[in-house]
């Protein structure tokens, strides 16, 4: 068993991630650092330093994701891996992806002070790019430590001012992984901390979510033709209403998914109706559909059960519809003797655990396609993400923390 | 029974309704007329050009309001009006308006040519505004002409490119009537040949609408409030989806419209969703529900009915809402005797038509008030109207404008 002293923890944590968010920082509060952005490699440059000060071997690999060493004494050819990604979204807060780094570099001094070098390599990463915030392309570091991107993937983007992807990422001293590189061959675990981004843990009074699978998402979008008429002078009996339609849709979509029940999840974000003027009978309705599950055959079933549903309503109200498809991946599990050794050491350790499923996608499931990867989660006060209110308590980030270093531990020593 | 050359009417109908539709004319074919602009004080001027060049009497009040006169013979304080406005929409239609007021010039004519001097005065009215397009204020002309409109309801008004109301009245050489004008009363009956803007008469295959009752409106704008959360990450059990609460509410208001049955509409024709982003959950819905019916009774009822369903879907979804209502516009009756005898004339000259509501708002509703008040309407094609893809067959112009001088006739000779 290991002896932490939580209230140094809590210290060192909260001081590494104000330091971090310093980088970027936005007049209100919140945090702009968008991929080879000055302010991204500024970050980036200040994070090196850090782990050469805490003695760590430190190295850039092509594409800029930043790497802190501890090297291994015996089996020099494997390295466990953790850490998150050091971008943001627009405003975003202080924990996503930061918490992951620091919580890394907290874990690998602590770890290299009380038990000196390790068996195999530990590494924590501070990957390049996750959020597909600049460039619409997401998961860019974690695709290419995987061996997962190319060139040809991104040389076309460009960000919302018109500069481009290659050209951004050469001024910052950065290049492409060889077309057939096939990514790390020494990486043999990854571990990621992460805050929940969900309001679960909180509501559950529980300090650390212990992640079995990642969710698979399914989004749509849906048209929804009738007629556009006078509101005044057509009677209900000839109406071919598209927001009445949408709204029997939805309800009933809805509806379906809560019989389902957890984990599954369906929502209808966006809509937008034409010609939206108070007076007229919607001609079409345009609105979006996100549905996710850990099993990839319930997302198939839910499918078509909204097929069904949307067939019916329209063919009975005369409305014409089209479904666009326009994303679909499927869900992922993560590893199961991982799991259960984070599981097993939360419980010897006494630590307020659940195990659960992540809602949204990270980095993790990108490397667990290749190696056994697992992810620690901590709650997210009122589910709030992306935004400058992001806040997690400081002792569950400890408790975070301390569930890494254990596994971390486990797995190198 | 009055001996009519169908062929003749027909193509005077469509000369002059062509002609007219010459004033402020777009590329596309659509017409933009608004009041007091060049193009709509040239369309007044040629109307007045036309009604002398027929042996009228013309004249202009104080607004602008254009009225061609068949002086009577007999009661010469009592005058038989008839027309329509003279305004468009902006890239509005050749017959919303401009049909009252080129049947009106026709049927003066043909019953001069026919029978000479009438007994009452009978004047057709190009008036100036109905549609509230330019400043935000309708029924300028109407109200104008029975005194029920002072400078102070528009002398802040400015039109989207900031012009004064007021200004671009003197400039055309126009004033406000006197604060103590009463409006005419001379006055005897107003009967108003306008497009149907609905699909019924063609839908039930009929040339012509005989109007009993132009409905009550209410309008209101309806704030559904929930929470923001992230759609992968908050399971379906602790969501407050602002646009499944609204989808509910929508779909149960028009379900109950349609149990009304006619003359009941209800529309929800205006929603927006926030942050209206296919990734989160809604978090605040606006939307908009007008409700029209021809008895305030049933508008009150169905009104509480509407509030019923928003509350218990709300409380039971623990959402917030906010009602404001901006509009609420009592239905009129058309005058029973006139009524009858538009009915009368129809059955005897054998035309095709129908007793019905008016779903929309007009002229007639403002003259309604003060004296006898009809309208006559004919088919709009699909129900289209506020286009340029207004259409109704000549045949049914005829028609329409054969009931007027008939009503016309029977008033004023």
């Amino acid at each position: 068993m290991i002896s932490i002293e939580d209230i140094n923890l809590e210290k060192e944590i909260v001081h590494y991630i104000d330091w971090l968010s310093s980088f970027g920082k936005n007049g209100n509060g919140g945090i702009t650092r968008l991929l080879y952005t000055d302010e991204w490699k500024e970050a980036q440059d200040g994070l090196k330093n850090l782990m050469e000060e805490l003695g760590f071997d430190t190295y850039y690999d092509k594409v800029g994701n930043l790497f802190g060493r501890l090297k291994g004494s015996h089996y020099i050819d494997e390295t466990i891996l953790t850490g998150s990604h050091i971008d943001t979204v627009v405003n975003g807060g202080k924990l996503d992806g930061q918490l992951g780094i620091i919580g890394g570099i907290i874990a690998l001094k602590y770890l290299k002070d009380n038990f000196g070098q390790p068996l195999r390599n530990i590494e924590v990463v501070s990957m390049a790019e996750e959020e597909g915030s600049r460039f619409p392309f997401a998961f860019w570091g974690s695709k290419n430590i995987i061996g997962g991107a190319t060139k040809e993937m991104v040389e076309n983007l460009k960000d919302a001012n018109g500069l481009s992807f290659v050209e951004e990422m050469y001024r910052l001293g950065f290049d492409f992984n060889d077309d057939d590189y096939k990514g790390r061959e020494d990486l043999k675990a990854f571990v990621e901390l992460h805050i929940e981004q969900g309001g679960v843990l909180e509501i559950e009074k529980k300090s650390i979510g212990v992640v079995h699978h990642i969710v698979g998402q399914r989004r749509f979008t849906i048209k929804v033709k009738g007629e556009a008429n006078h509101a005044g002078t057509t009677p209900m009996g000839y109406r071919k209403d598209a927001l009445y339609g949408s709204s029997k849709m939805i309800r009933s979509i809805i509806d379906k998914a809560v019989e389902y029940g957890d984990p599954l999840v369906a929502t209808v974000g966006r809509l937008e109706v034409k010609p939206n003027t108070v007076n007229v009978v919607p001609g079409e309705v345009v609105f979006s559909l996100d549905i996710r599950h850990i099993c990839k055959e319930t997302i198939i079933e839910f499918t078509n059960e909204v097929e069904k549903i949307i067939n019916y309503i329209s063919s009975k109200m005369g409305l014409e519809i089209e479904i666009e498809k326009w994303m679909d991946c499927d869900p992922i599990a993560m590893d199961e003797e991982l799991v259960n050794s984070i599981k097993n050491k939360c419980e010897k350790e006494g630590l307020n655990y659940k195990l659960m499923h992540s809602g949204a996608g990270h980095d993790s499931q990108i490397f667990a396609k290749v190696i056994p990867t697992a992810m620690i989660f901590v709650p997210s006060h009122k589910g709030i993400s992306h935004s400058p209110e992001e806040f997690t308590a400081p002792k569950d980030l400890v408790e975070g923390v301390k569930a890494l270093i254990e596994i971390l531990k486990d797995l190198a020593y």
